[in-house]
């Protein structure tokens, strides 16, 4: 999260994160009934031999997966796994890897971002093109990765079509594409399709699938999509300090997710919420909306006051200070009365700060 | 786990480390009941609000915590709040720290450490002399911290004086006393003293509280007992990719795990189990117990054939190839039923394979 | 240097760069001298002191220094002195240490830096001001040094009281401010003032102080200009690599070009060199310069055709291949035979190609 | 230089390291013949053109080479060309590598080294035999490489079919022999062999061919004996900051020394004076010569006082302050004259201590 000020509004629920949320009711279960007797650690489980079986399911037959802890985690293990660090991974100036990490990948991995400044947080092959440059160059980072997110940070996303056309252009010069999907569920929601739509079908090489914002308590996968990209990644996964003992309780929250394409209800639905809210507000006259809402974002610009008097109530963030645009995030738990609500003091808090 | 081969024994339950365990009932509960509405994320929550304050309580008012992931995260993040990189940690050569971490302190860190080899896993105060040289001269990196690991990775423990003297001679030299403590625990109860008796009232700097191998799903605490130490921490955390985003997942856990000192409880269990376990089998003949059993590990040789035969039985650790010997850790759960029938297997892997 | 394609003239001298140049007459003198007996390594010999005497009379007498081999080791040597890795520089993102250090700072120092765009590779205040953000936020590496070069990467230089309003700010901020000074003497000689008058009285920090480009076979040196930033460079040098055992080889140049103000000499020769160029080419039609010509380069633009046609004849590298903008760099023993000889190419160039 | 105390002798000569002697006349005057009109950066000159080739005519027609400033830069770049993070090399305790880089391979190479005691410094597959565990573990870094140094810090060498077991021995696990040749001349003079044969011809796979020791101002060459070893290297080189800009002055050097094998005059010397120096202490009552005297090293055990009354005369290191061994190196340029005056107060310390 790049903004600032989460606010700290009177109501507790509120549209600052979908990390605010809590975990879905099966995921806990899936938990509970995991704590039984004693279970290999570190991976040779049973809950990870399963959810390896699902994510190749979901991901196609070459598919392989490690499990990891966070979202910064596995962006950092999967460019790890395809970079050494003088090579480069291109990205929006916006995306999570290049401000919301803390340096990680520049310290962990090593590597340097080629970040590129964006109107909507996607790459397009024009832009990355701009990138593609002084390739055998030793006094020049070697670009190899392009790094996309889906959904993007700004509640965006790709098309198949869009991820295809950045996966062709990066292979034509040896390099290899890498999603950020710590919402791809949200992604493949949206569009109606598989996961493996938008990725494995798309031509992507890795991804950081996320579970954490869409209901579970915690736990991210690296799945390496095609063979040879994801050999050493136990290696990696263990000096990032990525790697659960315990694992069986990660592993048990993403077969709760992957059983029966649960992941696809609580993206689908806080895609929805989003959409009740850009609804609600986007006919509020002062309310200027910024961004296409396709995901569970809505980013808006109010008057001045009016942020400032909604934070009273509600938490959000300000995205952007100096030009005063707001952030709400809606997530698998948020309810239709929780956007009905925020809708009606949006309007509230115009005429107040009128 | 330094050893190899844990067996793939017929039993499901097993010795093969005190992670093979689940979680306790409490903290399963204290999960389950974090699982309500919105709640800030990055630990600015109401249960992490309260997990610091029960961790002043057993540390101290000067006391303060960062919750991580897992344990070579912990003890990384706190090598980091305390050492430049071309500083350096003492540490024994068996040390967690030293062949466990698949090299994150050094990666990750950037650190050398300075390996010394013991009997027991412990340092002295004359082993740790032998690494204090060389200050000032630029070739070499200049010994900062000396970490112990307590209770160590053969099962030992440092007295309170122990862990005095060894705290006594980092002060005098400018250096700081860091304590791998993810059985921290094990130790208090095995001596029984309060958590700070051997921590900040014995002049420890930093400790690595751990929660996983005491009955957490995962979750370790980096605690700096004193001022000046962890003020950067926050940023070190989330760049060393440990930084939680529903951490009210983990504070829970620690929420259970310090309240009124249940922490206690499964720790001492688990050494009983142990010194039970170590009198079954210490006095069978052929049976030589090679370590002092001071917590929840018994380490122990056994004639060739003998733990191989065991082994088919039940899930353990040779821990030394060479020397055949094997490691034998009970956990929280470990059950006398449990204990009393490994023994009875052992002295039949004796005599089938005599 | 990030243009690509340096052409391969017949003639074997150029326009490349001004490390394409050998050394001062006196360099070679003062390292022959050198050449007697033995003398203690690592810094312990006395040209080495000598040398630190003359950089306190140029820079202050608060000024420490650390002699290195090549500029991208003093600008990384010196952000690891002034930085942890969770902290950043903020940099032009024409800036040598941006974009021709292949990764050094992020890999080596594990810095992330925050680049900035600019018409003529000088960062201002407002500029930035922009990246002034974030602060205390822990998913944010934080801004600590605002980092400037001197001459600028596109030949053009920061008056004096620009370089203090960066101070300044960078000041109120709890920032530093670090000049990469690979030419530093040539904005001195520019701007006809003494070394501290661009750097230590005009507020900075920390300089990266050049003389490969500037007559010596090679080395720099990393100046301290405040008491309390350097304490632990001597560590910091020898792990970065940086260390030349036979130091006195290279002090004894630093010796030279110190000496009587020799540096002022071949600093301003090469502006001269570059300002009889400018006023040379700058009156063809069809040749635009595209930079102020302040120090010894020339940038300009060329009609489609010529610069291919001069490159065929003369070295120098086109900076950007889309604009097709093309770099001149005038150095210590340019002649003015050699400007007259390529200003004439330059004629005939846009005539052979029109 | 793991020794601490140089000593301040009267004299300004002395036996404290082959580094505090100056450069050889051919070497000066190829540096001043090289310093001729415009010459293009980075490598891409004629010299180090005529130096690759030499290089070849040295160690055989697959290798490649890049030349480097120093021999921590040289050992560190070759690692990272042959290791990811998480693999190790395997060394003496006593390699430079180990203690006298300031943890520069952790540091920017990201790597674990581990270390073996040696009682001459020097590794046999027996030892290196006990690191060989734990492949395919991930909790341990992975071994990749064996150091060696030749000749080594205790002045000892390996003989041809020494080097070719530890590489049988590397290449049966999937690893390679990497030597540490500051001193390689001096190996080769002293089993009067040419380079290739103790190093290509025996299985090496890469070699830091140190110029420094052995007469040059400054400068290493990194060699790769295999192809597909080399390929990256100049990507790392630069990234580790060790790519020269006006590189013509040390492949200068180095072609002074390749040509007509000059490197073997410096070195045989070397040798000759300390074998010079062994025969006339030896005999002396109350010296103690400590390790074999193999090429241009002189360990050696004085009584009480005795080393330090000659400290006050003449600079060498005291190597281990508990067991009082000195160490006395002779160098290119050490001459008779200054062994036999030595000598002479070796003994005169022994009578006026006694």
């Amino acid at each position: 999260m790049s903004g600032t000020g989460a606010g700290g509004g009177a109501h507790e629920r509120g549209f600052a994160s979908d990390n605010h949320a809590g975990a879905l009711p099966e995921v806990m279960e899936a938990i509970a009934a995991a704590n039984v007797g004693h279970a290999v650690s570190y991976g040779g489980d049973d809950w990870t031999g399963r959810v390896e079986t699902l994510l190749s399911a979901q991901f196609g037959d070459e598919a392989t997966a490690a499990l990891v802890f966070n979202g910064t985690g596995a962006n950092v293990v999967a460019l790890q796994a395809l970079c050494r660090p003088y090579e480069a991974a291109i990205c929006a100036s916006t995306a999570h890897l290049n401000v919301d990490e803390c340096g990680a990948p520049e310290r962990v991995a090593g590597l340097k971002l080629l970040a590129l400044d964006t109107p909507d947080g996607k790459l397009t092959p024009e832009l990355v093109q701009r990138r593609l440059v002084r390739f055998g160059d030793e006094h020049a980072v070697q670009p190899k990765v392009v790094s996309i997110t889906q959904t993007t940070e700004l509640g965006t996303l790709y098309t198949v079509d869009e991820v295809r056309a950045l996966a062709d252009q990066a292979h034509s010069h040896g390099m290899l594409l890498h999603v950020d999907g710590a919402r791809l569920a949200n992604a493949a929601a949206a569009l109606d399709v598989p996961l493996r739509a938008i990725s494995t079908d798309a031509g992507v090489d890795v991804v950081s699938f996320g579970g954490t914002k869409n209901g579970m308590l915690l736990g991210e996968a690296v799945v390496f999509l095609r063979p040879g990209l994801g050999e050493q990644v136990a290696f990696l996964r263990k000096q990032s300090m990525q790697l659960a003992s315990k694992m069986r309780f990660i592993a048990a929250q993403f077969e709760a997710l992957l059983t029966d394409d649960l992941w696809r209800r609580p993206a689908a639905h806080a895609n929805a919420m989003a959409a009740r809210l850009a609804d609600a507000v986007g006919a509020i006259e002062g309310v200027t909306i910024t961004q296409r809402v396709q995901a569970n974002a809505v980013f808006a610009v109010l008057p001045p006051g009016a942020a400032a008097w909604l934070q009273e109530r509600w938490h959000f963030y300000v995205w952007d200070e100096t030009s005063g645009e707001v952030r709400w995030m809606c997530s698998w738990d948020t309810t239709e009365e929780d956007v009905d609500a925020f809708a009606a003091d949006v309007r509230a808090a115009l005429a107040e700060t009128a």
